[in-house]
Parts: C-alpha cells; structure tokens; sequence
C-alpha cells in the first residue's frame, strides 16, 4: 500500500499536443494554455468521460470509473490547481466508482494524475485531462427556422470508405476500436438485406457535403453513428453499447469532426441523433451493472439475462399521454417510462443521479467534441420527464443559443406544445426543450393532398391544422417534416403523385418551421413493395455507392420525375436560404376555396405568396380576398421559373400545383 | 309643444299588483315597496326590456324605443329618485330612440313616466317599471358537475296544451300575443312532416316534470321557446323574431314562468337556450333596422329584401378556427363572424353597442325573469368573441353562481380549451364562460365502442382522449353527450348496439364533467330511415300526444329493449344524483388493456369503479394493476344490480358490457 507522490508540472507551451491523445480528434490550436504531467498513465479500464474541458458554467463533473474490484479504493486523491475532488461514490458492483469533481472557473487546462490507493496492492494511476473550449459558447448556434435539415441514415447513404465496411479484415487495422469494440458482433455487410449493414459511413457524407451545400440544405441530421455492436439489425444506430465511441463501420472520432468541420465550412450544421432513453442489449455496462436500478426492470433482466427474449421483456405500455394526463394511474406512468422500448433496447433509469449525469455530460462531450449544431433527442416521452428538462436545461445553460429537437411521435398539437420551452403547463412543467417535431402538421399535409377537395376535406386539414399554431409558444422553433426514417415515404405515403409531393414541399417549406427532410425524398425514393417497412424506407441513396448504375448526385440514371423533383427541391431550397420572409417573417393564411389555398410570409423587405391549387383546369383567382396584403399593382416572381406576373385584380392558375412567389424580383 | 307635468307619487304598498302589467309575468310578493304612478300609460309601440329591476351591480340600463317617427322627439324626460336620464340617442331610423339610464344602487322599485316632447304634437308618455329582485344574485345557482341535464325540443316533447298549436282558431283568444304577434306565418301542425311544427309545448314539459326528476335530471335545458314568426321549420326556435315574447305556440311567459317554478320545486334547474348571434329573417327589426350595421351585410340585405334568397346571402365561411389562428387573414376572420349562419338568420353586429347591450339585457331579463339555472348559448364563435366575453362577464358580474355553456362544435380540444374561462389564452382571450362543450369526447366515446379492439384503436381513443383534460381549465365544468339535437342519435352513431349505448352513457356520467342527455336517449331514439336528418332526429317522444299508442312516461307499448335502456339509465342517473365522488372526486384511469378500460372517481368516503370491458366471453381481470386504489379486500356494489362484490386478486368480467361499483354498499 504506497501512495505514488505524482509530480505536477503545470507549464503553458504553443502548438502543444499530447502524444497520446487521439491527436486527430484535437483541432490544431495555437496559443493556449495547457497543463501537462510527466508521468501520463492509463491504468484504468475505461474512465468517463475520457476528458473535460475547462470553462462551464457548471463547475460539477462526475466520472465513472469503471476497472476490476476498483470500489476496493482505499483512497483517491487528485492534486491540481482548481480542480478538487469533492466526493467519491461506492457502487454495488465493486468495478465501479464515481468521482465527482469540482472544476474552478479559473482552472486551466491541462493533464493531472488521479490516484487510486489499493489495498495490497501498487496504486493505480489514470491521467486525466482537462482541455480548453476552443469556441465560445454562445457561438454554437443550433438549428432555427432559417435552416433546411437533411435527415440521413449513414449507413444507406454513401460508402466512403469500404475498407470500414467490415472491421479486422486483413487490409485494415484501427488501433482505436481495436481495444473497445472487440470483434463487433455484426461485421458484414449485405446490400441485399433491409436489416443489414450496407456500408455508408462518415466518409460518404464527408464526400458529398458539395452536393447537400448544392441542394440549399443548411443542416444536416445523420442517424446516431455511435457504437451498436449488436449481434443484428445494428445499421439504424439506435441501440448504442458505448457513449463514447464513435461505431468503426461509420468511421472514426476523428471522421466525425472532419465532417462537422467541413460541413461548418459550406454553412451547413451538424446536429447529432442522441438516445437518452435506452442502450443496446449489448451495452459494456449491461455485463456489469454499477447499481441495483441501472436500468429499470433490471432484475428481470439480471435473473435471466443468459436467455433473455422479447417475451421476458417488460415493455413500455407506449401510453405517452399519460406524461400529460392529470388522471394518469402511476401504474401506467411506470409503465409508460419504465418499460423497455424493445427487447434489445435496456431501457435507462433516468432516476438514478449517476445515470443522469452520466447521459448530461455525454451530450455535453459531444457537442464540445463535434462543435454541434444541435441536438435531436429520440423517444422523448420514454424517459422520465424531470430528468428529460433538467438535461436540456443543463445543455441550454451552457449554450444559450444551441436548439435541441425532442421526438414525440404525436398528432395531438396539445403534446407538441406541452414539451416545447415556454409554454405554460399547468401541471408547471418546463422543459427546456426548444423544439418539437411536428407530427400533426405530417399527418394532415398528407390528408390535405390526397383528399379529395371539399367544405371538410382535403387543403382545410392544413388551415386548421396551421391554426392550431395559437397554442404553441414558439411555432418557429418546430420541426416539420413531409416524413422522417421512421414512416413510409412521402411520395408513397402520396400515392406516386408528382405533382403532391412537390406541393407538400413547397408548402412545408414555406411555414413558419424549421422544416426536415429526409434524404432521397428529392429523388422521389419509395417504398411501395412494402410501405412502411423500415428497411426499405432506408434504401441506399444512389451514386452512394461505386458502381451503383444510377447516380444521384450526378443526375446520372435518374428519371424526368426526379430530375425534376431534385431541380425543383433544389431552387426551392435556394431560394429558402435567403428569404428572411420566410426564415422570420410574418404568417397570414387565407381559408381554402374551390381548392385553392394562400399561405402568405412578409418581411420588413419581402412578401412570400405559397398557392396551392387543386384544380386540375385552369382556375381564374379573383385577388380581391388577398386585398389586405397591399400587393395591388406589385411585381412578383415566381421563384421556380423566375417569370413575373403583376398582382392585380386576378391570377389564373394554369394548372394542379403549388406556386410560389416572391416580391423581390431584382435578385 | 307642450311639457306635460307628470306627478309622480312614489309611495310603498304591499301585495300590490299593477293592473296594467302582465299579472302572471309577476310572482306575488309581499312586503315590498314599489311605486307607482297616477297615470299609467303606454303610449309608445314598443320599450325594451319592457321592464327592468333595481338591485344589479350594473347601474346602466339602456331602452330602446320604437315608435314611429320618435327620432323627431324635442326632448326626452324622466324623473323618478334615483334614475337619471343620461343620454339619449338617436338613431339613423328616424323610428328609434336609444335612452341611456342610471339606476342608482339605492333606487327603489316602482313605476314612472318617461315624457316624450313632440314637435307640434301631444308628448307621448311611457310608463316604466323598475321591479325588485325577488332572489338574492347569489341564489341564481347554474348547473354543474352535480348535475345531469335533460335536453329536450320543445315542439317535440309532449303536446300539453293542444289549444295553443294554431294561434288564433275560434276557440282560442290569447291577449297577450294578440297585438305583438299577429297571425303567424307558419301556423299549422302536421306530426307526419318532420320540419312542422308537431304542438309540443312549455305546459307538456310541465306535466312530465315528474318522469324527468323520476329519471334521475336534475337539469332541464329545453330549445328555444321565444318567438320564431317565420314561414317555415320555424319548430325549432333557433329563429327567434322577438327577443322578449315566448312563442305562442309554447305557452305564455306566464308558462315558461311557472315551468321554472315547478321544475325548481323538483330541484330541476331550467337552462334557457339563447342565440346571440343571429335573429330570424322576419324578426320585426328587419323591416325597419335602427342602424345602417345592426345586422351584417345590411346593405346587401335591405337593397335586395323584397326577393332575398339564399343565393344572395353572404353566408358565413363558418371557419371558427379564424377566431384562434394568429395567422388569420382578415378576411377570415369577417368572414366568420360577418356571414349568415343561414338565410333566413339575419347576422346580428355586435360591435353595434346598441345591439351589444340589447342582447346582454336581454340574457340578464330573462335570467331575472325566469329565475335561470343557466343558458346554453348558441354557435358561440360566429359572434365578435370580444362581445361575447363582454355578454358572459357582465352575467356573471351580476350572477356570481351562474352558468353558461357556450357551443363551439369543434373536435379540437385547443378550441374547446379556448374558450372555458379560466385558460391563460397567449392572445389574452378571456372568455368569461364557465362552460363549454365536449364535441371531442363525443366524438371519440363513438370511435371507442364502434372500432374493433387494437393497440391504436377502440378504447384507446377515450383513454387519451380524457388525457387532454390537461389542458382545460376546469373540465368539470365542461359538458359532455352522447348526441344532441344536431347530430344522429347515439344508438343510430352506434349502430343499434344497446350494450355499447349503455357503455357510452355510463361512461360519460362517470366522467368529471356536465352531462347532457338528449330527450329520447332512454328509450332508444333513433334516426335509422335518415340518419342526421334533423327533422328525424327530433322525433316526438311517445306518449307526449293524447293517442298515441306507445308512452314513454309509462312505459306502456315500449320494447323490451327500451325498458332495459330506460331502467338502466334512470338506476344510473338516480345514482349519479348523490355520488360526491362522481361530482367532484379526483379522477385517476388506466389504459386499456384486452378491451377493458377502468375509470375511477374517488371522493373523501365514496370511491367508484367504472370498467368498460368489450369481451364478448368471459374475461378475468387480474386486479394487481389497480392496487395503487387500495380496495384490496373491500366490498363494492354494483350500481345496477345491487351486488356485491370483494375486490380481491381478480374480478370476473362475464360479458361485454360496463360496470359500475361504488364503494358505498350500505345506502
């Protein structure tokens, strides 16, 4: 039993870097302070988060140490200038300890030792490092309604880099997973197979960051990339076995920051796809829990975990309402949030406060780590809803102008608005989430379109569903989206109409929203052989891969439909980029008559006219409904074909469609 | 032009009665000063309100006066203590004058002259009577939670006077709607033709006041029974031509009087059905209006009277969400509120503040007259929403027990939530209305019997649907129905199913809520030949017409099956009467789970346990799910069968039906 008397030196140096940092996953800096040791040493088994950064408003760190028989500590001691370690947590499991840690606002950055006195035994040393924020705070901008978000499912993307397609083949060695991950259960990959693995990585988003810059997109949305080492179905990325790591078949941690630096680069945001709610099957963790209430329903799990099936599984009732509902029995509460979201899918136990730091300061990491744009939280409603507002409140405490989008799968704008930051529940519930998705103005779009006009049907699902836009506290800061990874896509959903689909583009595009769309929805992907089936609405994006025969990217192989749909999604989304009228402008709508509706967005400089017209033969518009918006005798412009009409006393509608108008017509 | 002197002699009397006044409008009261006059005389054609009382918090009262060419008028007096003559208005008919009067809160009761001073002619006098209030403000007690209302069509209920079905037969002589009325338009009857009018009356409600409380109501709310002098369909009441006569047809307001007076004696509270929005086509302002906006589209209107048609009516967009929706052009907006609800129902103006008081005066008269235990006010968001929080505040403000129930026929909870006082509206809407109606839940507790048992269907949508009472403001003042007398019957909704009849009524007089029964429910009423025609849905109640082969009162002629219904609902209403856990408990539920939905009211000494169970076999209900109710080990009776139970491990479900326990087994 010695306590090893670590020296440190702390000394400032320019261009410094660690060599045994993951040099690719630190951005060349100059001029800054950092602190090193001389004795840097890695004796523990994992440590979380693996480092820190100096200069959070929130001065608190916990880590979880994770290392055999390490709760037999006899004594932990850290020593550096700013950082003390306050309190030093027991767990069940004697592998784990948790260390909260106070940092000083005026810590600097740099390397100490913390030591771990054991009984019998050598000290155990783990050199841990705090590094400095490289951006300011306020600059990490999230997402807001001046975006365009493209969805993306990374692994049905592009395939930049097949030599990760299968990890430890003879022809690729990578020492970063090589130590964690093991040989990942599912390691093939079959193009063939909706379920399987199909290749695309980071690096085919990286390569083709000109074409989604090109599109108008402003941000993009890729599926979690984190580490899935689940024996099947693992491509989607949803059920993460380790927070910390970025999934080798996607690409490296270093990948990751390239494509958020390149993207920043072009304008484009980064938000990163993050799961509070539940782990993968496979989790490290899952092996050896630290509490008894790590996960919920966890002795049903541990009492048989050997032979562990969906039919032993406890599963959410899925009742999300009952987060709302003043009659809600606990029983359905606890069912509700407790239950696991799928068999494969442990579901996390919010309530436990090391579990909830655990996931606050993973989301934190990242952001720091990726220079995030935002945040989309999946299965919002699933956690506990307490732990749900304090871990946005901790992100929106330490990025005042990030946005975080939560996913609850609702129709019921009561929900929407019941979770978005500013409403005011009576229940007194706060949520500090920015961002809803909009699932109710999905659902009637559709209906709008492939209803068949009527005082009751079709456009008026829109009008009204725009509406409801009154009990919102912040309508602007929703998500909408004609579908998402998770629905049949929109031009399925839209029966193969053309024509719909582009007006439900032009139209969701045009809202007061931050609006989403998934990738391939410009090529008209479909998944008619099967609607709805996951696998297939997931389709490869074409040109993703060497050799595909159609190329998406390039227009090569691609249907007049969808040279059509790109090039129109494409001026849209152009034109979108620049319109202040519709990234903040005004809102005025005018009620559906003979199948003709008028969404109109001004701006101090502009006034943005969306019609969408149902009727299949021309149609004479009589103007004089619109007299209030004062554009009698204006020139306006047709923002797809650049010609001008005079607003005066009628317009005619040539034909089924949406037109969109702009008054700027010098530009 | 003379100033005739008239002496007012005030001096106080008791058991007094004017000889002039309607004496069976008057309840006799003793002790009581009132004033009078020597020389009573009404020289005027018309003063509205005909009379009014002292004692309102509100000291303004206005008259409008109607009298040819009284618009010439020098100058206008009055002197009687403590009523000064503030303001008198002229209107642009040169057959109107508006008289702005203060009532000083110590104004005795009494009658006094107004003088009218002519030009070259004799000045006209009007003899005006300030009542005293017979009830303290505080007594006008409205319905609620505690309550089941019984609604009824007046016209079709129960024929008690067949004298009054044709006014002015040789065999009936009616002085007071001999010189107001005249010969009504529409004066027939023809039971065979369901738009006549079939003789249903105010006295043929009277005299089944017994089955009504026998029943288990303890609330009536009868269609309107003011005048409705129009040429056809007029049976309804919803076009009401004057606003201070009762229809002749109904009875007299001596009837409507002594209607109120027994149903109270019963403990039935009588809510009177008000329409502030529109009159009826041959109201008698229509063909001389005071203004040039006291209806809207006047202009349209008066150029055109002499052949107006529907096809010349700027009918209302009837798009009420304009009333919420913060992009509303407005030219929706107008378009709601200024457009005809139909032809034949001139829109009333509102903003007008001459027609802004007459319609409050006129809901505070009858509220006094009739001794109110509520109005329903019809088609709430088609009036300016300003002026109808202006109508309900000053009610209100008058009578602080009071209540209103307001109807917006939406499905939308946002807009029933809108509306309930008591909401934190963003725009900062305050409605002043207690009540509002439950459209949603209707329409959902239909979905919830009539789908087949799944996941996302069938019982699910009450479950969620109940959940968004989280956002109303006090969903216990909130009514609910199975059907009203707009929309199909319930047993036509539900398709001729009497159980699932039965498990939508136990459930909706379960719920924390108002319920509204519609006459005919309990016997099975139904619109089968045509289903939602409105004529049929408000068929004649059997056994209300002297002949008819089957009653309902008695039960005679009914089937088997309209026995069963009738019984079953009179148990449960009889129940409901006393249930404090039913009126005002906490409320908690649990999803539905196999097809069996529990809901339960608990109270400080009553707790009670409402299961829907759609199982056609025989079900066990494992009861550990429910253990949060702590009735382990307790007895319950069933409500209907008088059985009692022990709530142990499981309860046996032997058929597809509802259940309702009460904990209190030894009443």
């Amino acid at each position: 039993m010695r306590v090893l008397q670590v020296v440190l030196v702390v000394f400032f140096i320019s261009n410094w870097s660690c060599k045994e940092s993951e040099s690719k996953d630190v951005e060349a800096e100059t001029s800054e302070k950092v602190a090193v040791i001389e004795d840097v040493r890695h004796d523990l088994e994992r440590i979380e988060p693996p480092h820190w950064w100096t200069g959070f408003k929130s001065e608190n760190l916990q880590l979880l140490v994770h290392h055999k028989n390490i709760g037999n500590v006899i004594n932990v001691d850290l020593r550096y200038p700013g950082v003390s370690l306050e309190e030093v947590h027991k767990a069940k499991s004697p592998n784990y300890l948790f260390l909260d840690l106070k940092i000083a606002k005026d810590a600097e950055a740099g390397q100490f030792n913390i030591n771990f006195e054991i009984e019998n035994d050598d000290d155990l040393i783990q050199t841990y490092e705090l590094k400095s924020r490289k951006r300011p705070a306020e600059e990490y901008v999230g997402f807001d309604s001046s975006d365009v978000i493209y969805l993306i499912t990374p692994d049905r993307f592009s395939n930049g880099d097949p030599a990760n397609d299968i990890i430890y083949t003879p022809t690729k060695e990578s020492k970063e997973v090589s130590t964690e991950v093991g040989a990942l259960e599912e390691n093939t990959i079959d193009r063939n197979e909706n379920y399987s693995r199909h290749g695309g990585d980071i690096s085919g988003i990286i390569n083709h960051l000109d074409y989604v810059e090109d599109m108008g997109f402003t941000a993009i949305w890729p599926g979690p990339m984190l580490i899935n080492d689940m024996p099947k179905g693992s491509y989607h990325g949803y059920a993460i076995t380790d927070y910390y790591r970025v999934d080798p078949r996607f690409g490296t941690s270093a990948d990751y920051i390239e494509l958020s630096q390149k993207a920043s680069k072009r304008g484009i945001k980064l938000i990163m796809d993050q799961i509070a709610n539940h782990c993968g099957l496979e989790h490290w963790w899952m092996k050896d829990l630290p509490f008894e209430d790590w996960v919920n329903h966890q002795k049903q799990y541990e009492d048989d975990k050997d032979n562990w099936t969906w039919e032993k599984t406890t599963f959410s009732n899925h009742r999300r309402t009952a987060n709302q509902d003043r009659y809600a029995s606990q029983s359905d509460i606890v069912g509700l949030t407790d239950g696991w979201f799928v068999d494969a899918m442990p579901d996390l136990n919010q309530r436990n406060p090391f579990m909830a730091k655990y996931i606050i300061q993973n989301s934190i990491w990242w952001i720091e780590t990726l220079k995030l744009g935002g945040i989309r939280q999946d299965t919002y409603p699933y956690p506990d809803k307490d732990f749900m507002a304090d871990w946005a409140g901790a992100i929106m405490q330490e990025y005042p102008n990030f946005n975080i989008v939560g996913e609850e799968w609702s129709y019921n704008p009561l929900l929407i608005a019941y979770w978005q930051d500013g409403k005011e529940n009576k229940d007194g519930y706060k949520s500090n989430l920015k961002s809803t998705m909009d699932f109710a103005m999905q659902e009637k779009v559709v209906k709008a379109l492939n209803e068949e006009e009527n005082w009751n049907t079709g456009l008026v699902h829109i009008y009204e569903g725009l509406a409801n836009d009154f009990a919102y506290a912040d309508p602007k800061n929703i998500m909408v989206f004609p579908d998402n990874h998770d629905m049949s896509r929109i031009y399925t959903q839209l029966d193969g109409d053309l024509t719909n689909t582009k007006m439900v583009l032009s139209y969701l595009l045009t809202l007061p929203r931050i609006p989403q769309i998934y990738y391939g929805t410009e090529i008209l992907m479909d998944d008619f052989d099967q609607p709805g089936d996951h696998g297939l609405i997931r389709t490869d994006f074409p040109g993703g891969w060497e050799g595909d025969t159609v190329n998406a990217f390039t227009g090569e192989g691609l249907s007049d439909d969808q040279k059509e749909m790109q090039n129109y999604l494409k001026k849209l989304l152009n034109f979108r980029k620049q319109s202040k009228a519709i990234h903040n402008g005004d809102t005025v709508h005018f009620a559906p008559e003979n199948g003709v509706y008028v969404l109109v967005r001004t701006s101090k400089d502009e006034t943005v006219v969306h019609i969408i017209n149902k009727n299949e033969t021309p149609y004479e518009l009589d103007l004089k409904r619109f007299e209030e918006l004062n554009l009698k005798g204006k020139t306006l412009k047709n923002v797809i074909t650049g010609n001008e009409i005079q607003w005066q006393d009628n317009l005619r509608l040539d034909s089924k469609g949406s037109l969109m108008y702009t008054s700027k017509t010098n530009e």
